[in-house]
């Protein structure tokens, strides 16, 4: 954040003034960025939306509030959380909780049967924040979702060929895709003897294990939750159970294992359910994407209106839980439909602010962040010329070339071309007095490079075919 | 809208089962976007971008809300329009009401003492919506702002320029800039006998000249200000003069004229407003943006923070009002700052909301929207080949071609097609099983111009490099 490390915020001078305690800082839990993170977060946003350019995905916005109607009963205790708008007469408003009720809500409203969207917006959580661990109040999302009728599992499989495309694109080295499918956890519970009641309570609490040990998970199910301690045993031995990715066995002899669990198939949930994730491995075959999926049984995801394949990406090299997850939910567009009609959905959401929180370090620590987007500073040796300056700026900026001078006449030439150079500006134009006048300008390679080093006097009429000569080959 | 003539919001399914009154609609005064005017709008936004990296300007992001203080007094009755958060424990926060006020806040917080930055964001004001003319009470604004102590007038004309381009390049047609400097309207108002106490009150009676006859603002000011009718009639005579644009004389005769008016030359501030006219104008020349640009001492803008070069660009062939406009302001910064201390800044605010009203009309009776971004259709004659497809689309999206197939085993290949095409589509991919099986697929054109409408058979290996061929001729 643009104000991390800085001191305690001050009391302004008209503040002062007029004896208020008025106090220079952002909300509780929200920053500012500043010019270099949003360089960043630009060039990350961008290769994002490329990838869903790439499938063919196309973007709507909607409002940061909606009725405080919308979002009742959506989030279960975390409702808590919602940030409500004052009451200054007319309708009752909250900020969005997420992406995922507006866009159902959206759905439902423009009564259409199928869409495949993305959305990156920020969304709102009066959550404790914890600001070093990159959780804050305002945060954006980056959601992509399928609405619409079609084969079992080709959207779904589609989405996790996504999560593959961004993570390489974003060279987050290597990854796991954990899928399971809330079918088969259902079934599972049933067959272990869990009553249907408490199937999502059960399911919660297996959506801990990522971060809990079997035995607190258990201690929660039987203690806290009440389960039969045989069930608990019994859905202890399932949960162990992944093939893929990093494990012995491979996805699908996981899948013929448990297709081959009698007591298992027995339950029409859990057969639908193996019977998806045979489709969906046949499919991450075709797409290419088989090499980077984990079928675990321990996967259960927080939400409560997930109703069939659910996944959770994982970096292998950084500690920082899950950066993308989603599922299939068929069931949410049917609660704002006027008539109760369903669209099935499934789609993921890219944790784009743990993922920036990685780059961020990594490219300052390379200190590849380029801070500014300007190619060519216009200088000039000794001073002044100010108005010469101007006019080769325009010149470049009417060939579409980045430029910049200094808004002062008096400017030190050493001075400007080193901050530029740390600023990332590549090239300086240098502007002198007798060779302005003899129709030549300087044309000079900022770079600590020795062997890059290098400049050369060139005629004004020639500078714009130099500078796209060397902007070329950067 | 993405709602506009839609029917009345119903209540939903599961509000009519609870009996509650559920309305399925956003807040009063916003709007969803659908993915057609996102289309137009990442368009243009993609435009206006590329104009501020062109001057090497890079942006920031700040809180949607800010501390209701940080707001308190920056916006005269306007006030009265700020949303307020609920007040659920904590600090008491509000909706940001403009970018101008987060970004000196920004500014003061970060101790900076110079910064080119751009920012595009939404800001919320509880006004009465006017929807049929695209008022919102939540709407993008588009700032670019230059803040540190520079040469007068270099980066006010950087502004200028700025605008020239932008408006250029979304294609606006004829446009004029008006400009003028607080410091000749106050010392035009000191001349003509207004005492100093009455000048921002009878500057905001000037601003309503473009929308008012002379008698009316007139009145205004006599009537309703207790301005002296003779006071009143000197301001007639200086408020029609213009030079420049669209003008029977260039705004540098203009410019002679009052700077032989002894009288105005007597002030002070009209002095160094005139010789600051005097630079911009000169600068305009260098930068090739003089063309555009009226000197209009009718020219006032309502806020009252300006305190030199104020500035509105307006459309020749649409009656909608400014699309840009802007100007100094050296005092706002200091508000914020803990010691008072000045950051002088200019800036221009382009109308976005005014500019995508304008283009997306266009582009919707030019019918030239693409709503997809898809290139490439992968299909299949007569029906099914899914997998065949799927394995198809991996290589395409391996290729960084866009592509797309239907999630369906039954699909209706003329249909699919023409669907594609009205999407804006160009390019199918016809997978059929026996050509399949010899290594080929089918490859077509998708256009209503028979001239251009191609279908060729290709061997799969040799698929990519067609499809990048027939891409980059498109």
């Amino acid at each position: 954040p643009a104000n991390a490390g800085k001191k305690a915020p001050k009391k302004s001078a008209a503040a002062k003034q007029e004896g208020q305690k008025f106090v220079l800082k952002t909300p509780r839990g929200m920053v500012d960025y500043g010019t270099e993170q949003m360089a960043v977060r630009r060039s990350v946003f961008d290769k994002i939306v490329s990838v869903f350019l790439l499938h063919g995905a196309m973007t709507i916005d909607t409002p940061v509030m909606e009725l405080k109607e919308t979002l009742t009963g959506k989030y279960g205790e975390d409702s808590k959380l919602i940030y409500d708008l004052a009451d200054q007469g007319g309708e009752l408003l909250a900020l969005r909780y997420d992406l995922t009720v507006p866009f159902a809500r959206f759905v439902a409203m423009n009564r259409l049967k199928a869409i495949k969207r993305y959305h990156i917006a920020r969304v709102y959580r009066r959550d404790n924040p914890q600001m070093t661990r990159g959780r804050y109040r305002e945060f954006y999302q980056c959601d992509f979702d399928i609405a619409g009728t079609y084969d079992r599992m080709v959207p779904d499989c589609e989405c996790i060929r996504i999560v593959t495309e961004i993570l390489t694109k974003l060279e987050m080295g290597e990854f796991i895709i954990k899928v399971n499918n809330r079918k088969i956890l259902d079934g599972m519970f049933a067959v272990c003897g869990v009553p249907e009641a408490k199937f999502r309570a059960i399911c919660s609490a297996v959506d801990k294990l990522d971060k809990e040990p079997w035995e607190t998970v258990r201690e929660e199910m039987v203690d806290e939750k009440g389960l039969d301690p045989a069930a608990a045993d019994r859905i202890g031995r399932y949960v162990v159970l992944k093939g893929g990715r990093g494990c012995d066995k491979s996805a699908m002899e996981l899948l013929k294992e448990l297709q081959s669990d009698q007591a298992l198939m027995a339950d029409p949930r859990a057969k639908e359910g193996l019977e998806d994730m045979r489709l969906l491995l046949e499919y991450c075959v075709d797409f290419g994407a088989l090499d980077h999926v984990s079928f675990d049984l321990s996967l259960a995801r927080g939400l409560d209106y997930y109703t069939g394949v659910i996944y959770e990406a994982v970096l292998c090299g950084e500690n920082v839980g899950s950066v993308a997850g989603g599922g299939r939910y068929d069931g949410l567009v049917g609660m704002f439909d006027p008539a109760g009609e369903q669209v099935p959905c499934v789609g993921v959401s890219i944790g784009i602010e743990r993922l920036f929180a990685i780059i961020e370090k990594r490219e300052k620590a390379k200190g590849t962040i380029k801070k500014s987007p300007t190619e060519v500073l216009v200088a000039a040796a000794p001073k002044g010329l100010l108005k010469e300056r101007l006019s080769v700026c325009r010149e470049l900026w009417d060939n579409g070339i980045r430029a910049e001078t200094s808004y002062k006449s008096n400017l030190n030439l050493t001075k400007a071309c080193k901050n530029a150079e740390s600023l990332g500006v590549s090239i300086a134009v240098i502007v002198g007095a007798s060779e302005w006048e003899q129709g030549t300008v300087g044309v000079k390679r900022l770079t600590q490079d020795e062997a890059q080093r290098k400049q050369v006097t060139v005629k004004k009429e020639e500078l714009v075919a130099v500078l796209k000569d060397w902007i070329a080959k950067l």
